[in-house]
C-alpha cells in the first residue's frame, strides 16, 4: 500500500523562489473562513443535522466526477448502484460498489477529484493509506463508522470546516421548507438559498407548462398572462430573498438574450406554453426571460449569476435509463458578445445590476469574457466552473483573464458541489492555485509581495462575500 | 508609500538557469533602436515640436486601456473627464481626474497597463514611489512641469527614446498636412505615415458615400464609377508613398474576401453608394476590396497589415454619449482559411504580395495563422495584438506559432499605440518576453545559445525592418 | 560549423528538481520496443527490403513539413524538385536542391522538423556538425554514401530502430501486394496494414463513382447498390484483417455522423454516384458512412480511428501545379459534440466499439474531447496530432485533457509519418515530453513517482498495444 500524498507544498510551482513566495502567502490564507456562494448542497442536511449514510452513499452514487470516469472505462452504471429511472436492477450492496471504485482508484492519476478524495481521507478521516483494491473494505468500514458520530454531523462539519457561508441551489418552485425549518435557529444566517428559474424558464422542458401553472398556484398570480407571470416570478424572488438568497442562477444552453416588446413577449409566452413552440423559439424565450431577470435584480439587488454551455444529457441511452446529471453533460462551443448584447444595451450601465459570468468554452476567457468584464460596470467573472475548477484549469482562467480585466473583476472562488465533505480541499485547491498564480507574479517582478499579500486575501474572502453582496447586510 | 517595481530581471522567468540566459540575451538588445512600423501617434506631434500639455492630457484622456478598467469599476466616463459628443458635462479639473486614478490604480495589478506606466513614471520622468492617493497631487504636479520642459517636446523624446523611426496611420481622405510640414526637415526619414482607407472602403459607416465623394473631389477621380473609384485609391496610395509609407492597414471586422467578376464590383459598389446596401453586402464589399488593395499592394509594393476581428462600439450607450474608441470595442471569434481563400486563390503565390496578418483571437494562432504563414510565402503574422500586447499574450503567441510557422514568418514587435510615452516600455516589454522565450528553448536544449542571440537580434530589431520594408528604400 | 545540439536532458524542463524526475522516469522507457500503430511508411521497404536513394529523395521530397516552411519564405517548389503534375519542368539534380535545403536550415530553429532532423542526422548517421550552407555537400555524400549499406537497408533498420510493430496505411482498393509479399516470411507479424476507406467514402472525390465501381470488380458484389457496397466494403475489411489490420482510419473535413433510414441511405448513395450531389449532401454521406463503419467496427473488432479537420489543398495553383500533400493543407475549426451524437446515440455504449477521435483544433481539448472521452466507453483519445505533433503541442495536449479525461482515456502515441527514419526521433520527443509532464506532477505532488514510473510505461508502451489491440491476437 502506498501513503497518500497530501505534501504541504503541493500544487505550488516546481521553482524553489516561487515556492516559497507562494508558501508564504498560503499561510496567510489557508485558516480563513470559507465563503461559499454557490453550490448544490442539501439544505436538509443543515436543517435537521442528521448523519451522513455510508462511504458509498456519500462519495460514489452523487459524484458525476467520479462515475463519469469509471464509466468512460467500460465500467457499468448499473453495477455501481446509479438508481434506474425505469426500474431496471442495479447493484445494491454497497460493498460491493466501493470494492469496484478502489479498484479503479488508480483512473484519477491526475484528476481533481483524485486530490479532493485524497484531501477527504486523509483530513477529514484521518486515513494515510491510498484507497486501493486492498485496503477497500477497510476504508469501507472505517469510514462508514465515522460517519455516524456526532462529530460527522452536518452542522458539526461546518463548523470544523470554518465555513462561514454556504449558498444552496433550489428551483423557483421550491417550498424551501428546509431554509424555513432553519429560521430562528441561527443557522439561516449561514445557510442561504439561490434563486433558479430554469424550471420556470426553459420553455424546452416537458414540464414547462405545469411549472407554470404550479408557479401560478403558489403565488395566486395569473401565470398564463404575461404580466402575472412576471408578477409571480418577483413573488418568488422576495420569498427567496427572505430566505437569505442574494443570488440567481440561470443554466441556460447558450447566453443569448433578448428585448422584445411586451406584445412580441405575450405571443411568445403563449406559443411557449402551448407547447408549440420550435426549438429556436423556446431559445428565444429563455433568452427574453433572462433580460427580464436582469431587469428584477436591478429592481430588488439580486446578483445574476449566468451558467451557459452545456449540452445536457449528451448521452441518450444512459439519459434514458438512468435520468439527468449522470457525467454525460458535454461542453460546447459558447459566445457571448452578440449573445449578450440585448441585455446589455437595455442594462448594461446600471450601477445596481450585478452579473457573474461563468464559462465552460475556456477560449472565451481572452477573447470575449475578459475584455467584456474590463469594460462594462455590471459584469464579473466567476472563476474557473465544473470541468476546470481544477489546478490546470484554474492556472489557465487567470493567466488568461488576468491582463485584460485585473483581478477585481473576478468573485473569487465557488465550489459549486454536493459533495459537501470536499468542501475544504476545493477551496484549498483555489487558494493555493491563486497563492501560485501571485507567487510567480511576485518573482517575475510584476507585482509586490506586499501587493500579493493583499491581492491574496481578496481572493480567497472579501472578493466573495463582496461580489454576491454576503457582507453589508 | 511603495516604490515602483521596476527590477532589471523583471518578466524574466522564476528558474535561475532560464533567467540567466534571458539576461545575457537582452544586455545584446535592450539598446538597439526601436522600429515602430505601425501605430497611431499624432504626426502633428513631430511637425510641430510644441511641448505635450498636463499629466491627465496625456495618461488619462487618450487611454482606453485605463479608463475601460476604472469604467469597469462603476467610475463614469463623466468624472474622467472624457469629453460627450453630445456636449453633456464632464470633468474639467485634470487634478481631480488624475486624484480618481491614483485612487484606483491598485486595479491595474497583473495588468501591462501597470507595467507600461510605471515603467514610465520611472524611466521617463524619475518617479521613484508608486503612484497612490497619497502622492497623486505630487504626481500630477511633478509631470505636468516636466512636460513643460525642453527636454520632454517630442523631437527631444524622439532622440531619448532611440526610436529610429515611427509610422503613423492616416486615413484615406487625410490630407497627410502634418508629414508634408515635416518635409525637407529630415524628419520625414523617421516619421512616416501608413495608408488606412476603412473610411472609403467600409460600407457601414453612416459617412461613406461622403466619403467617397470626398475622395472623388480630392483626387479628380469619378468615384461614382467602380473604375474611377479604384483609380482614386490608387492615387491616394501613390499620395501616401511620397509621404513615406510602405504599409497599408485594414481594420474590417472579419477577414472576408471576395474576387467578383468587374460587373459584379460595379454593382455592389452601386448598391454600396446608394445606401440600400444590407449588412452582408456590405461586409462582401469590404470582402471584394481587401483582395482589390491586394492587387494594388502587388503594383505599388506596400505591405498589406490586415486587423480583423473587433466588434466596435460595443456598447451603445457609451458610443451614443462619447462616441468611439471609449474602451468598448470587443473582440470576437474570427476566422481566416476560409475567409482569406478568394484573396490567396487570386494573389496567394505572387511573389511580390506581403501580406501581414493580426487577430484578437487566440484560437488560431495555432490552428490557422502558423499553418497559413508557414505555408503561404505572402503572408507573414504580425506580434501580439491590443488585448494580447502583454506578457502573457505574448508568451501564449510564441508558444502556439513558432513550431508551425518558425520564427522567420514573423515580424517583430508592434507597439500600436496613441501613448507615445509609452513606446519605450511596450518595446522592452516585447524584447524581455521574446529573450525570455528564447532562453527557455536554450535550456531545453532546443536551440544553442548562439542561435538564440542572433535570433533575439532579428525579433527585435531586423524582422520589423525587412517586413515592412524599410531598410532597403 | 555549429556542432548539433542533442543534449542527453533535451526537452526536459529548467527546473532543477523537475529536470531529475524527468531524467529518471527517462531511463526507464528509452529503450522500451517502439509500437507505432499509425502511419503512412511504404510497405514496399519492408516487403523488398531494398536500399533508400539518396538524401535529397529520403529528407526533402517527401517531407512536406520541410517543404511548406522553404515555400513560405519564397523558394519556389520548383526549385526543390516537387514534381508537377503538369509536366512542368522542375529541378533535376538532387545536390542543388539539397544545397537549397542547407543553405535554409536555420528557417527550422525552435520547430519540431529541426529536433527530428538533427536527431536522424546524428543519432542514425553519426554526424556531429548542424546542416548548414558550408557543409551540405559533405552532408548530402556521407547520407547517400551511407544509404547504400546494408545496415541501412529497411529491416535492418527496423531492427535498430527497436520497432517492435509498424501500421502502414492502405486505400480500400489497395491491392495489398506488399503486405501479401511479406506473409511466410515473420515480417507481416511486424508491419501491417490499416483499412482507410476514404476512397470509396468521399463522394466529393472526382473519382468516387470510378472507385466505387472498382470495388465492385474487386469484390464481385453489386455496388451499385446500397446493401451491395456495404457488404463489398465488409469483403474489403475481412481481407484487411487477413494482412494484419486492426484498425480502420478515417480524414474526413469534418467530425459529423448520421443515421439515415435504408431508404434514404439508398437515395443518397444513388445521388453521390450519380455526381449530382450537393456538397452538403456528399457530406452527409460520409458521416452515414461514418456511423455505418461504426457498426462494422462492432462486427469485426477493428478499431477507427476518426481524424477530422483538414482543408485539404487549400492552395489552388499549388494544387493545380502539384498536386495533394503538398503542405498546403490548413486546420479548421471542428465541432465533435453535436457532430458525434448520431453514431453515438447508436452505438456509443456498445462494449464492443472502439473510437480514437484526433483532432487539429486545439479549442476542443478540454472543451469537447475530453469530456466526451471521459464519459463514453467507446471513446479514446489519440496523440497530439499533425501541427501539433510537437513538444509544446504534446504539452497543451496532457495538460488541456488529463484531469478531466485522466490517462487511460488516452492511447499512446502515433508517429503518423511516411519518414521512416525519424520514426524514432519522433518517439523519443513524445517520451521525453510525457516524462516531463509526469515529472511536473510529481514535483508538485499530485501524484508519487512510484505512480509516475507505472504511468509513464503505459504512455510509451502499454496503452498504445491494447488501444489498438496488438497485444491480445
Amino acid at each position: 500500500m502506498k501513503p497518500i500524498l497530501l505534501h504541504e507544498d503541493r500544487l505550488f510551482p516546481a521553482d524553489e523562489a516561487t515556492r516559497s513566495v507562494a508558501r508564504s502567502l498560503y499561510q496567510t490564507v489557508k485558516d480563513l473562513p470559507i465563503i461559499s456562494p454557490h453550490g448544490h448542497t442539501d439544505p436538509r442536511w443543515f436543517a435537521y443535522d442528521d448523519n451522513f449514510g455510508n462511504a458509498t452513499e456519500l462519495f460514489i452514487l452523487p459524484d458525476h466526477y467520479v462515475f463519469r470516469m469509471l464509466y468512460s472505462q467500460g465500467i457499468s452504471l448499473e453495477s455501481l448502484g446509479i438508481r434506474r429511472w425505469d426500474g431496471g436492477a442495479t447493484e445494491g450492496d454497497p460493498k460491493k460498489i466501493w470494492q469496484i471504485f478502489a479498484d479503479h482508484y488508480y483512473l484519477f492519476a491526475g484528476t481533481p477529484s483524485r486530490m479532493w478524495l485524497d484531501t477527504v481521507f486523509k483530513n477529514v478521516f484521518g486515513l494515510s493509506d491510498m484507497l486501493c483494491s486492498e485496503n477497500a473494505m477497510d476504508y469501507y468500514e472505517f469510514i462508514t463508522a465515522e460517519l455516524s458520530k456526532e462529530a460527522y454531523k452536518p452542522r458539526a462539519l461546518m463548523d470544523r470546516f470554518n465555513i462561514e457561508l454556504i449558498a444552496t441551489t433550489e428551483g423557483a418552485l421550491d417550498t424551501l421548507e428546509h431554509h424555513r425549518a432553519m429560521q430562528g435557529s441561527g443557522w439561516e444566517k449561514r445557510v442561504i438559498t439561490t434563486f433558479r428559474p430554469d424550471d420556470i424558464v426553459d420553455a424546452s422542458r416537458e414540464d414547462f407548462a405545469a411549472n407554470v401553472a404550479l408557479l401560478g398556484e403558489i403565488t395566486g398570480e395569473n401565470t398564463t398572462d404575461w404580466a402575472g407571470y412576471l408578477a409571480a416570478i418577483r413573488q418568488r424572488r422576495q420569498t427567496f430573498r427572505e430566505h437569505g438568497a442574494t443570488a440567481t442562477d440561470h443554466g441556460h444552453p447558450t447566453a443569448l438574450t433578448a428585448d422584445l416588446s411586451k406584445a412580441e413577449c405575450q405571443a411568445l409566452f403563449d406559443k411557449c406554453l402551448s407547447g408549440n413552440a420550435s426549438a429556436a423559439e423556446q431559445e428565444l424565450f429563455r433568452g427574453q426571460m433572462l433580460t427580464e431577470l436582469a431587469g428584477m435584480s436591478i429592481e430588488d439587488g439580486m446578483v445574476m449569476q449566468i451558467h451557459p454551455g452545456a449540452f445536457r444529457n449528451h448521452n441518450n441511452d444512459v439519459f434514458t435509463k438512468f435520468g439527468r446529471d449522470k457525467g454525460a453533460d458535454i461542453p460546447m462551443q459558447t459566445e457571448y458578445v452578440n449573445a449578450l448584447k440585448p441585455l446589455l444595451d437595455k442594462y448594461g450601465n446600471d450601477p445596481r445590476l450585478n452579473i457573474i459570468l461563468f464559462t465552460l468554452d475556456e477560449t472565451v476567457y481572452s477573447r470575449e469574457l475578459a475584455p467584456l468584464a474590463g469594460h462594462y460596470p455590471c459584469l464579473k467573472l466567476g472563476p474557473a466552473w465544473w470541468f476546470h475548477d481544477s489546478p490546470e484549469g484554474m492556472l489557465r482562467y487567470r493567466h488568461q483573464v488576468t491582463e485584460t480585466a485585473g483581478l477585481f473583476n473576478t468573485v473569487g472562488f465557488n465550489d459549486d458541489t454536493r459533495a459537501f465533505l470536499s468542501i475544504p480541499a476545493r477551496h484549498d485547491v483555489a487558494r493555493r492555485i491563486d497563492c501560485r498564480f501571485l507567487a510567480n507574479m511576485v518573482v517575475e517582478h510584476r507585482i509586490s509581495e506586499d501587493e500579493a499579500a493583499s491581492l491574496i486575501k481578496q481572493l480567497s474572502y472579501d472578493l466573495a462575500k463582496k461580489a454576491y453582496k454576503l457582507g453589508q447586510e
